[in-house]
């Protein structure tokens, strides 16, 4: 908080254009002693061009040895510390699907899954239905009505979707329906605390009343329900830094976490690096800062492709002269946090990170984007959280402390 | 204590074996312009090779131009700001030597000095007499009793033992009794808070009788006492971090500030580098994180012996393979602070470090384990509070946070 109390105090408005970059996961690791990282490997002329305009760096996203998930660690970015602020799955999902979690209401995220005769889980995602099975299914949940309260419900993406839950007297401690296992039943909704227990046992009714909906589905004939919880009640980004601020994203989280925070959430058409660039570009008049999500380095790390991930980071750097020719002030290109190719998952390594800013950037002596380059770069390691601090002060934004 | 809260929440539990060898002192200084460091000086093919596969970086044990002592920067090192938890020496001496002290006890650490017939001190250290002299000194100090208290005493180490005092109403606010220069007499145990006044008027009572006792020793015939301290109840290490835990080390201090972190004190035979790893070795299977504690890196450095100090950091290098046999997941080499032989003292520079571990390090481009490639190192400088984390994450022992 006491850092934004000083963001709050020292901002100033002006014309300056800010662009922050995210690719997701893109911290990576060598495959082999002495390899390159995915972005060492991958040919980035562009991004090279920046690192030696630029100044490097290492964003830690949480704190060292911290292993972020992808919600936290954009509020980290934003500037939020999210050992501070914590945010629910549920509340994060429902957000990114436009439905607004109020104070008192209790937002959750829903898996399909499917059951056996004996009401034990097969599939714990539903065969991973697509977003166009899934559709007619969300339709008969819409359908389900508990007197007393009044229900949301919307799909975010193949088997996944948000319910949010309004009425009087609602709390949100409640344990996750899914016991991360086959062969056992889902788990009712269980309050952790009495004063949610009404909620438990409205969300209870409602999964009763769905798998009833359900039940002649041949894949997704049941739901496990997670990441219970409300209204974070954020502190507002344009309010703390002064930015009228836009996210541009494909996925649904991203936009919901921007959303929490006060972003406008930007609808776009296409799905690639060029096509957010040319909405950036469509929108370059109406905002100062555009939060730009590049979701698939992420997921190629996931998989363990590591080639894959090599070709997304390359197709960012293709596309990036459109968004060069927009003259940003300032740009920062950063991840979220690392999803090393090699360990198919989200790890606690730094994220490298650049700065370019042509009229107020010190550069270092680096010129290679990558992570062996950032560990020697000018901006050293540093929480992720400073980064929008650095960002606002590349743009001229910060005015100065004490005379 | 929110770091602990986090630890507690997200360690988790593996069949990963991790290392932290600590070189006491092992940070240097060139002793002339452009020379070679301790470190850097010696031939360490092994750990030279860690540093190439691994990962370097500098650890502040305290806070940037600290000079810390060894209780605290070893706290560090286990993860405790030693700010926030401060451990009297006495308490560590006496945890070192067995000596269980309790909340409401008054534990301190004795020097014996030598007095002349005046009782002015002539030699603050009783001229550095050896353990075997010193031995039936501490018998004869071992008599001593006194109504209402109960009194343990014991030798820590030539001229150095440990007095604790247990009884009611004892509080441990007592002034050190060491003038720290001769030609004064002793000082009396004055207390530095009402509280602990009856605890002050007992230790000089006891520094009466004492000196009754020693009166016909040649050398030993007074004492200073300083370090006056009770149990701090630290969180323990084993909870905290989800690890079994052993401290292998020669020296008492070490093996106080391991048990008061509530790790197992294991005994072994012998005293180098050799010993200490076959010890490890011994005990492979029965923990989780492995402490070992090279002293004569420290030793050496206080003498001001950088040929010493050298040969030290070789001998443990030379050793170094019979530990890697045993294939631990995560090795951490560092030291607890620097002792530059130049200084001849402690110092407030910051410490060389490496993380090596096969399966999760990221490398950077260093291969030598030095001060000047530590400050390139992609760890970078940081905290040895954060050294933990890290070495958790490193056996993938720290769970994501957030979704």
């Amino acid at each position: 908080m006491a850092d934004f109390k000083w963001m709050r105090e020292l901002h100033r408005k002006n014309n300056s254009k800010m662009v922050l970059l995210v690719m997701d996961g893109l911290g990576g690791l060598p495959v082999k002693p002495g390899g390159p990282t995915e972005l060492e490997a991958a040919n980035t002329p562009n991004m090279d061009r920046l690192a030696t305009e630029g100044v490097l760096g290492q964003t830690v996203p949480i704190r060292p040895g911290f292993t972020p998930g992808s919600g936290p660690a954009h509020l980290s970015l934003f500037g939020y510390d999210p050992l501070e602020f914590e945010v629910g799955r549920g509340v994060l999902e429902a957000s990114g699907v436009g439905i607004h979690v109020h104070a008192g209401d209790v937002a959750a995220r829903g898996n399909f899954c499917t059951v056996d005769s004996d009401g034990n889980i097969s599939d714990r995602r539903a065969g991973r239905i697509s977003s166009e099975e899934a559709l007619p299914i969300i339709e008969k949940l819409q359908e389900i009505s508990i007197p007393g309260v009044s229900l949301e419900t919307k799909l975010v993406r193949e088997y996944r979707f948000a319910v949010v839950m309004r009425g009087e007297g609602l709390e949100s401690d409640i344990e996750d329906t899914d016991p991360q296992k086959t062969g056992v039943p889902t788990l009712p909704a269980t309050a952790s605390s009495p004063g949610s227990q009404r909620a438990a046992d409205l969300y209870s009714s409602w999964m009763k009343l769905a798998r009833e909906k359900l039940k002649n589905e041949p894949k997704a004939n049941a739901m496990t329900l997670r990441g219970f919880s409300t209204d974070p009640a954020l502190p507002q980004f344009p309010d703390i830094y002064g930015l009228r601020a836009a996210c541009i994203a494909v996925y649904p989280m991203y936009r919901g976490v921007s959303h929490l925070v006060g972003m406008k959430i930007e609808d776009f058409q296409g799905e690639y690096p060029a096509d957010e660039f040319a909405a950036a570009a469509r929108l370059w008049n109406d905002y100062d800062f555009f939060f730009i999500h590049i979701k698939k380095t992420d997921s190629t790390g996931e998989d363990g492709n590591f080639d894959g991930k090599v070709s997304i980071i390359e197709s960012v750097d293709k596309a990036l002269p459109d968004l060069l020719a927009l003259n940003p002030d300032v740009l920062a290109i950063t991840g979220d946090h690392s999803t090393p190719a090699r360990m198919k998952a989200h790890s606690f390594h730094p994220v490298p990170s650049l700065i370019w800013a042509p009229e107020t950037v010190r550069p270092d002596d680096q010129t290679r984007f990558g992570e062996r380059a950032c560990t020697h770069g000018g901006l050293s390691t540093f929480p992720a959280t400073d980064l929008m601090p650095l960002m606002l002060a590349h743009a001229n934004r910060l005015a100065k402390y004490g005379a």
